[in-house]
């Protein structure tokens, strides 16, 4: 953690401006502008050797000549001066520089040893750097904005973001319609010194920050991003939005900042692993941000709608549904209050349609809000329609009594602990038409929204905020205890200089983990197939090929299936080996592996880890064959994973009703298959020597698994990668 | 087509209004204001016994006093009055009415039976009846507001909506931000004479109008509505919001009107075939309709970005990427063009960013928009980022040429036939704080969105817009010539009072209505099995029960598959025939169907026909086994289909990979699989006796198909039904 490190740089006391200028065309002179007129309480040096002084203000010829220590420098002038500069900074004792030139890490070669130089410069006299290549950064509470986006207001949204653009977006939007206003802004640049993780660590400390947004399009060290996501998610949600999201996407992403981005699938399992609320939309992420920040989290998917007309009624119950939520069953005792305030025409089922019944006293509005969020079924409530627009389209007469409901309405989420969200159609008016109750709504800190689609995207944010906070506990990963076979197997591999651990060798070393596979025994000739065969008990069995040259089994002619007898399974052995003989130039060939046929009916599984560039080792999980290979149902998360995290990934891939039984079948065991997963991760955690492990395919049953193939792939030398050594160096 | 009928009605030009009041709260108060206010040019007759005058207008005691015909009446009286009202106006020549009042068909028994007595008041006196339950209609070009929205704005986007509060929404959001405005607007109410198919016709022939939006809910009759939007969508696109897409929606929409809302699979097939633009975000209609009303359609699904930062580029390619739409490759001449009118950092490969080259000079966006639209690779652009906004962000010295380059860019889709449409973050400020070159864009024609989602949505209902227009003319169903030998199995399955075809005779009826079934014989006893079986040539054979008895014929053991040798055959004809006794008590035994058996390895699909309660007839296709059963991904179109409505649905399923050879594999034949689904579609057609068809599986071969299985049910009753007659009357 370096939050407080970050605290004076980001909320800096005093301010160097290097390269300050008198060109208004020139951020050396728009900064320094820009913090006077602000009314930046703190000292401000301007450094320019050819000025005596800028805007009033007397300026330094260089950075020699600062009367003392500085929290943070501006650092105004071309790449090919800033490694100096920040030598100079260095000397004098500056915390913090924000280098906004671009030419860097992200411009070939050249950049590349620049941005060295600037690093091993800022390293060895202690000044952390954000950028470089950044649009700089801003801190409302302190007037302090080195960005020079115009008329900023104070809020208490942080925004770290990888494109200056997509800050100055948000940064406009919450200008026009926002209503909570930012904290603190960091365009992170090139990530070169303080990367995405310090920020997140700053902001889960900064007093004044209570939701974080991130614009991502490549991440420089997934895994230390994955974990300080998950510290600050424990006290305050952070709205990501990850684009590169399709190859489209991908390419345009990696010419801009010459970060790795990686599979979006990947991503979407492992943020949202770490707590992450994900947008998919970029004019959803605000309104998602200014909800979180305005409102409790909903306790469960469960909601009531309240409307007053059918037409918004129905889109608004499609829109929950589509995203998940529910329609929360309302009690007898909510349907008769609700009848009692509504004309016979209403429908007091849930979505609540008033019919009318507000047309002429917009006040039943409120004591429906009410009954509902009195209803424990009910987590929250989404008002759909006309609201705050009565007097506009019925009568002046009814302004007073909207405005008297709004007031109550905008109590409600506090005394209830239950969100509330308002669509008006009247919410697409011009701020300067639209209607009174709606400017109050929005005063009184309940969002309005004209899109029911966003309103309800909101909704969802608070729910998996929600799940969040509630699953967060449950989600600590646990650990499981080394097994010592792996140990002997690792030695035996890299003493025998090869990657690939065979078969039998992978099998012993999960079951000594502690997992529940079949035995299976390796037999060296035909008559130690036959001993095997018996020792199964005579039951069916399959019989493989184990050699680290035959990657390919079935292919190499190298598995026999269904072995019912003695004779079969001797006539088996010899035939397996001359086919493997056949198909691969003097292979070296270890023996046959002789399994108990698996039972039939499973549920075709595939779980794998492998090492993602970004994020580190991953698990996979997903259904086998076809739905795999074609629809790519499949998620991911980053090990180590807990069992929640187990049954979320069985609940998030499409397909999961197969896991429930196809035709009325038996379900799968449920518990069986995420406490396996567990243990793979665990073991794969245990080890980094572990490249790839892939158990495919898997057969789950309703009481159990069966494991058919299991591969395990070294890192190419010994321990030298850890799990927590995995970013990619930029 | 009734639009000459419906032209007088919804263009009139003399309004009686039934229940003229004088009390401002109510609708025969405000709408004969609203039509002073707005200067309607036509007559106006108040009616009501009890006044002398509302407004300064002489009021009529009574319709018998009108002095000639009206072109349309607003009926404003309760319920329990209309019929007469109607008898009234039809003694008197009203050509039409708009009944406002609720308690009609959507309001139990009392309300039908009133619903029923109105119509036959109006069916006898030829009054055409807008509604009831309806919200009005209004006419822009007329100065006719009859449902009291405040202040509309002339334009050429036609409305249909079933609910009153979704046309306000999209009214209101129209006056508010929109470019474009709206000519005519109908709530259709409960249809219980117009429905929405006789308004389409109106709009297809109304010179005002050249783009429809429809809010649908349910269909009382979707193959006619159907019909006219294919009629319509020759000529002008039509929008369609279709809500009830989920089961929670449904639910909404049944008790709202009343109406039988489909599947929502179903809709989404059978609107898209017959040409409608379908909107799946309510916030996305009205961009939608507007941008298909000012540009030009996509020629195909390549476009051109620009933007000038990394981030929107990104985003705008992920979210062309997840709508279907292509970035276009640049040739090399546009890329050495680009180039010159850019910095070094630009990136030239589509995405195209300026890197800062705008910043100074943003006429240079006009440059490259017209190289880019010059590219005959590119059918459209899509500006993204700061646009408009430059004078704003940088210096106020760039406002001339900002505009300057706007005039230009507003030019090109007329120039070069090809739709532009700008994203700009200045969009989401506040109409007064717009910059100016926003407005001046919008005032050309070329849309501008904050939302970098919404101007993608667009681009691709232009891409939607295109594709019918290309694809329609292709679209016309073929028909093809009757097969006699169903003639006759009809006759039989009457005869006996039967609805099940045999799965002999059903193969035997598709072979002669020409598709390629491989050839099945009826065996009736062992010996005719065997002659059979020789008769296909000795190869392995499937052997079934053929029995009106038994629809399971596998769990009732009345299948053997690959059948090798004569004995076999014999024993099984034998077996078939006792487990088929001891399954069900006493079956009628036809026989035993002998068939070869289908070679392996083809892809297994289901194709079935069944009749939709709205839309009638329709086909879906899937592919089979658990990619239907758990993920239902099937679609559907309405009969008859063309052949290219069958590829379509090929491309449609999500699983389309499938068709392309999994695992390396070769393709299916996607001729063979087409032709085979238009045959399927055209024997349905041509016997409106069939209820239901269902071949499940069919395998799909690279050269060709094997039909597995054959189930046609047929109507309850003969010929009583016809595919025309499919709607449900209300």
């Amino acid at each position: 953690m370096a939050s407080n490190d970050l605290f004076n740089i980001l909320s800096p006391d005093s301010i160097a401006i290097i390269g300050a200028s008198k060109n208004p065309a020139k951020r050396g002179y728009r900064s320094l502008r820009k913090l006077l007129d602000d009314g930046y309480a703190g000292a401000i040096y301007p450094i320019n050797p050819n000025e005596i002084e800028i805007c009033g203000i007397g300026c330094l010829p260089d950075l020699g000549s600062l009367p003392g220590p500085v929290d943070l420098a501006l650092v105004c002038t071309p790449a090919a001066t800033v490694a100096s500069v920040i030598a100079e900074c260095a000397a004098k004792g500056v915390r913090g520089a924000v280098v906004l030139a671009g030419g860097f890490g992200e411009a070939g070669d050249g950049g590349k040893r620049l941005q060295h130089a600037v690093l091993a410069a800022a390293r060895a006299g202690g000044v952390r750097i954000i950028g470089p290549n950044t649009s700089g950064m801003f801190n409302t509470h302190k007037a302090c904005n080195l960005v020079g986006f115009s008329d900023l207001r104070k809020g208490s949204i942080g925004l770290l973001s990888q494109s200056g653009n997509m800050a100055l977006s948000l940064v406009t939007e919450a200008q026009a319609n926002g209503q909570v206003g930012l904290s603190t802004y960091v365009g992170v640049g090139n990530e070169a010194d303080i990367r995405f993780d310090e920020y997140l660590d700053y902001f889960a400390a900064d007093p004044k920050t209570n939701v974080v947004i991130a614009y991502v399009e490549g991440l420089k060290d997934g895994r230390r991003f994955l974990n300080a996501l998950r510290r600050i998610s424990l006290e305050k949600p952070v709205v990501i939005y990850k684009s590169g999201r399709t190859s489209a996407g991908r390419i345009s992403a990696k010419s801009h900042t010459g970060a790795l981005a990686g599979e979006y699938a990947v991503s979407e399992g492992v943020l949202r692993q770490a707590g992450a609320i994900l947008a998919h939309r970029s004019d959803e992420i605000l309104p998602m941000a200014e909800a979180l920040s305005l409102l409790p989290s909903l306790r469960s998917r469960r909601l009531a709608i309240l409307a007053d007309g059918g037409g918004h009624a129905t889109i608004a119950a499609d829109a929950l549904s589509e995203r998940g939520l529910a329609l929360a069953p309302l009690s007898e005792d909510t349907r008769r209050r609700l009848t009692a305030e509504l004309p016979p025409a209403a429908s007091v089922i849930n979505p609540v349609d008033v019919a009318g019944g507000t047309d002429t006293d917009p006040s039943v509005f409120a004591a429906c809000a009410e009954i509902l969020l009195q209803d424990p079924m009910v987590d929250g409530l989404l008002i759909s329609g006309l609201y705050g627009g009565y007097a506009v389209r019925f009568s002046q007469d009814l302004l007073a009594a909207e405005i008297d409901a709004t007031n109550l309405i905008g109590a409600m989420p506090r005394r209830f602990g239950k969100p509330v969200i308002v669509h008006s159609l009247y919410g697409a008016l011009q701020a300067d038409q639209r209607p009174l109750p709606l400017l109050e709504m929005h005063r009184a800190g309940i969002p309005v929204h004209s899109s029911l689609e966003t309103a309800v995207r909101c909704m969802q944010a608070l729910a998996e905020r929600g799940e969040v906070d509630h699953t967060f506990a449950l989600s600590l990963p646990k650990r499981a205890q080394h097994g010592g076979i792996f140990e002997q197997v690792l030695a035996r591999c890299r003493a025998e200089g090869r990657r690939v651990v065979l078969e039998h060798e992978g099998r012993a070393s999960l079951r000594d983990f502690g997992l529940d596979l079949a035995p299976a025994l390796l037999a060296l000739d035909e008559k130690e197939a036959e001993e095997a065969f018996l020792r199964l008990g005579a039951q069916p069995v399959a019989m493989k090929i184990v050699s680290r040259d035959i990657l390919h089994k079935t292919e190499a002619g190298g598995v026999k299936l269904n072995v019912v007898d003695v004779a079969s399974v001797r006539s088996g052995f010899l035939e397996i080996v001359a086919n493997a003989k056949a198909a691969v130039t003097n292979p070296n060939v270890t023996g046959v592996l002789v399994t108990p046929m698996a039972a039939k009916g499973g549920v075709e599984i595939i779980v794998g880890v492998v090492r993602d560039a970004a994020y580190g080792p991953i698990i996979m999980f997903g259904l086998g064959g076809v739905l795999v290979e074609v629809l790519r149902d499949v998620v991911f998360r980053a090990l180590p994973i807990s069992r929640n995290d187990a049954f979320t990934m069985l609940d998030e891939i499409k397909a999961q009703a197969i896991l429930d039984g196809v035709r009325g079948g038996t379900p799968v065991d449920r518990d069986a298959l995420a406490d396996f997963m567990v243990s793979i991760s665990d073991f794969v955690d245990a080890f980094p020597d572990i490249d790839e492990l892939d158990l495919n395919p898997v057969l789950a049953y309703p009481d159990g698994l069966a494991v058919l193939d299991v591969r395990i792939l070294l890192t190419e030398s010994s321990g030298a990668r850890s799990p927590l050594k995995e970013g990619i160096e930029a």
